[in-house]
């Protein structure tokens, strides 16, 4: 398989850990439900491809994410993994369901904007925010690692542009209540490299600096691995992603989401990054769940890659 | 139609100028031959978007390229159109039709690998280069403006990795002839970030500035933007593109070819780079020519526009 020629480029960081989101994220957005078993063989395999970040699942109720209903039945298959493997938590009920599991890592998904705290969360950003309160104590207590979403930081489908101040309010306040990560999320995949930098200059001055940052860029309007660029430029080692670009948005109208893990990793390694992850495994793990799912994965990489392992 | 929030970057160009392929790249590698009116409506439009540089057809041989055999009657139907139009000239024969039909810019395709030179135009490198020379002088003496391409600047599908000293060797050698601008082309869409610096960098020092250069990246990876990125941090301010992507590359294996204009627009008025170019209107041409195509495009940014467009 093709791999890229890898010339490093000045002021970048030497490794970056990729925080993978297909299992969660991606298939969360999808129409299809896969059985348990699937998902527990896509994490496995997303395992062995050597991603060390990988998120498992989300404890919401099942009414609102049936996708994902199986929660406690997915990490019981599992098992004991190499490396980091949160969950999603919306409020106390699902952080006592991932303790029951004995999970180690929840994340909080908060929004940068009033409207999208309103549709997606049904309550105030205020109280959106104040509800995760609670949740995070009790996390820590239990000696869990905290990550924090904020979404919609760059655009909003319903308020259009975001004022920097409120991401960075937003992020501040997780920061406050304990995360150890926050993850800065284009939910729309509007954003360009000037926001970006402008963002993540910001939090800086707010002494929020990249160590504790991850940027979530979706491919939307194509522009993700530019703003990875400009995010790597600034600092950031942690980059999220979706193996085969699994999950769409549901708001922006659109079948391309999340940027695709193997665009992200054609990058970094043509950049001379190390992420620790086989691209063929990946690929071959990809084309696998796009077999399962019925339909041709958005990844441009992926796609470019595919006749030559499926031969 | 919803536009990028608009945030610039430091060190970035005021205005990029956008050179549209569409017409000649991307018609010539699409299987489907258009009417010639169909064409002379594709460059009017384009025009009309606000494109100032659009490559209009290529006066090979009926032969090669049946696409594009069409030359002399699309140039007498457009008549005058308002900025560059140049047309591509493989050799005196070409050259002689162009100016009979009163072309004023020229461009000339040349390789930076051994194995492209004798794959695309059945000659050596050496011998390809040969060839321009009496081609470049003629047109100057005409008072012709001349392009010259450089192919595969950064990868090549028998040869691997391509060396950058190569690269710049084609390069100085197509300006010592005369080419007034030299576009580098990332044909099988390989290149990462690194790369591209390296490349500039390289031909900086051989007295080869951003000023005489344009880049041709594909997006067949994913990594257009984010090397344009790079290209504009580099003092580029000549970005060729293809409006809706079209024309994939017949090498790379991949239906994924030249960098969308639509995504690069999104990009550049992102960072508040002018290009005078109306994407609402492009996105209509584009929309308009995947319909004739009877495809859908893959530019990104065309695909999450095109709903709100439609209605």
């Amino acid at each position: 398989m093709k791999t890229p020629h890898s010339v490093k480029l000045a002021g970048l960081p030497e490794k970056v850990s990729i925080y993978e989101v297909g299992a969660r994220d991606g298939l969360q957005n999808e129409d299809q439900i896969l059985s348990v078993e699937a998902k527990a063989e896509f994490v496995r395999r997303l395992v062995a491809c050597g991603l060390r970040a990988v998120e498992l699942t989300s404890f919401v109720p099942a009414k609102w994410v049936p996708q994902l209903a199986d929660a406690e039945e997915l990490l019981h298959l599992l098992g004991p993994l190499p490396g980091r493997h949160p969950v999603l938590v919306p409020n106390e009920r699902g952080l006592e369901r991932a303790m029951d599991c004995g999970v180690r890592e929840i994340a909080v998904f908060a929004s940068a904007t009033e409207s999208f705290a309103q549709r997606n969360l049904n309550r105030s950003l205020e109280e959106s925010l104040k509800m995760f309160v609670p949740v995070v104590e009790r996390a820590r207590e239990q000696g869990q690692a905290v990550r924090g979403y904020v979404s919609m930081c760059f655009g909003d489908p319903w308020e259009g542009d975001v004022a920097t101040q409120q991401v960075v309010a937003v992020a501040s306040e997780l920061i406050a209540m304990g995360c150890g990560e926050v993850s800065l999320g284009d939910t729309i995949g509007v954003a360009t490299p000037g926001q970006v930098a402008e963002l993540l200059e910001k939090l800086g001055e707010r002494g929020i600096g990249p160590e504790r940052l991850a940027v979530h860029f979706h491919d939307t309007y194509g522009q993700a691995l530019a703003n990875t660029m400009v995010a790597l430029q600034h600092g950031v080692t942690t980059v999220d992603s979706s193996a085969g670009g699994l999950g769409g948005c549901p708001y922006a109208g659109s079948a391309t989401g999340n940027l695709a893990t193997e665009d992200l990793v054609w990058q970094l390694h043509g950049l001379g990054i190390e992420t620790g992850v086989d691209l063929e495994a990946l690929c071959r793990t990809s084309l696998w769940m796009a077999n399962l799912l019925g339909r041709p994965s958005p990844s441009r990489t992926l796609t470019a890659l595919a006749p030559s392992l499926e031969r």
